[in-house]
């Protein structure tokens, strides 16, 4: 068997897509969900692509991801919106809020939509993108249950809650900020486990406190910078979930019946660029930060000076042309849930 | 001479007030500018206090810090104002913006205040604690001139720029967090020059791009997480400045006139808590939430987990009992401005 199959992002999409369809979702929901699923592969960040699929079926076994979600605007305010997903796939209830939060900065200058009771929100760069393709400044945290350690503990107290940062630029695509508020994201102390290859010291601390190079024992991920990294994650689920009256540190460290459901809640804000000054003026100041950026004097074995999601940019452009390469052990726990629903295997 | 001298927090700020005073600002202006610096004092974070003073007084003497601006609204949407500070004491301009945001906030839900053309902002949890007060969350970040490493280079390319979130509480202060996108805000290691400690491996690197940990040698602070933290501090300049049309990586790094001058420009957003549901209900989600993390099993050697913030509650209590301790240095440089403008010195 081979180590890794490779296929064409688009097969690779429509796969996806028709496994979510045969899990009873709707042709719309499946494709938005396969779609970011896929561009997550497609900028080397297979830890939010498809190798989630497994996962999600379960959650949607579980009854805590809603197939059929009816996302709702419960409150709207001139700049802000609550929106009640429903359980809805993150992807869903996402893309609902950074393309309300889009519209309606367009006529305050900027617009706050706060989405309560949503799942996995994937790769949290696609909803700032969406915006920043509208000529938005976006900014986007999403909050869920404690995975991460809080600056001080030997047990988990908050999640790698991510922030994403957004701007369009003059021409082509958005300058993406993404940070997981841990060391580094979860996704990518499992995938090293997946591949079985080891990881840094400092990323996590194995069950009894003490650190670690193995990802099968790295179960305490450590917050970024200590306290910052703790703090900025509890302060995302102070903005997400309390503000939405979805609280998720406190029920599950609680451990109440509603604490061990898979949830997440988020927030997006969009600041319309031209409310404040020419559109155009901002590109070209943004151009001019970039090249004197990228002009620094560089450190020893450092080819380049890259802006925030340009590694990730460039892995796109990459796989586009060549495909997406999946790790067979990720695959076959794919192929088991496309079997079950009788969805055909894509052929490389 | 003594290595430090003690002064009640009360005399330290009225002495620091008759400098500004006396220094040009209005009586309003000059307090405002005293409060910021003796709260930072009491709260611990010496590096943003009054030993800033000899310093803002440079920033006058160069034109840079205008002690008599007048602060304007030039642009205001339903949920956004762009305000032009007129190079105005940060302390000033951010008061004034909070107070504007939180003011708008209670029609649209949310409100953001963009803010052009100040100067050091100090303590930016000052002004989150402010809207805070008012019952909203509130976001805030500064951009300056660059003094950190980009990511790569071996030179500095961005700021250290801050990060302040904060939230109320069911009742007394606000739980405040406040970050630099720096390892240690710079000031840290101003500080630990001045009073001769040596600085941890880590924090920053020497003009040759090597480690230290000889503050005095220490010229190049390192970003917090590699790209993380120069790509949030550079986010925050898209944010703060190239939105407001006053760019400050790009001039500096260009090297031209406006480059050389100190300024900044910051933004402050306001989520009005009730807008969404109870304030009561989000308090008693918080004082939930905090008492499950404080709850968690302690790593060895950690008396207690901290929330944000809380460090600096209890210094500024201990302070307010006892007094703020000013190193006998930094007490000279005030003195000497002092002297200058003719205010005597507070007596211990």
């Amino acid at each position: 068997m081979a180590d890794a199959i490779t296929l064409p992002a688009a097969k690779l999409e429509a796969f996806a897509a028709a496994i979510f369809r045969a899990a009873g979702m709707s042709q719309e929901h499946a494709r938005n969900v396969a779609e970011v699923l896929i561009w997550a592969d497609l900028r080397g960040t297979p830890s939010h692509g498809v190798q989630r699929i497994p996962r999600y079926i379960e959650i949607i076994d579980a009854g805590e991801m809603n197939v059929r979600a009816a996302i709702k605007v419960v409150k709207e305010l001139p700049a802000s919106l609550l929106i009640d997903a429903d359980r809805a796939p993150g992807q869903v209830a996402m893309r609902f809020a950074a393309a309300a939060a889009a519209r309606k900065a367009k006529a305050g200058g900027v617009a706050f939509a706060l989405v309560r009771r949503t799942t996995h929100t994937a790769a949290l760069g696609y909803y700032t993108r969406l915006a920043a393709l509208e000529g938005m400044a976006a900014i986007a945290g999403s909050a869920s249950w404690p995975n991460m350690i809080y600056h001080g503990a030997r047990e988990v107290g908050v999640a790698t809650n991510p922030l994403s940062i957004a701007v369009p630029r003059p021409k082509g695509e958005p300058m993406i900020f993404d940070m997981a508020t841990g060391v580094v994201a979860l996704g990518k102390i499992g995938y090293a486990a997946r591949i079985g290859r080891p990881i840094p010291e400092g990323w996590a601390l194995d069950e009894h406190g003490n650190p670690t190079t193995d990802p099968a024992r790295a179960v305490l991920p450590l917050p970024l910078g200590g306290p910052k990294g703790s703090g900025l994650a509890l302060m995302i689920e102070c903005i997400a979930s309390l503000i939405a009256g979805n609280p998720i540190v406190a029920e599950s460290l609680e451990d109440t019946e509603e604490g061990k459901k898979h949830r997440q809640n988020a927030f997006i804000l969009a600041i319309d660029i031209a409310a404040f000054g020419a559109l155009e003026q901002f590109g070209a100041s943004l151009a001019r930060t970039i090249a004197g950026l990228k002009g620094l004097k560089r450190q020893d074995g450092v080819a380049e000076i890259l802006m925030p999601g340009e590694r990730g940019d460039r892995e796109l452009e990459e796989r586009e042309r060549s495909g997406i390469a999946i790790p067979a052990a990720s695959w076959d726990a794919i192929g088991r849930v496309a079997a079950r629903f009788g969805v055909a295997l894509p052929q490389a």
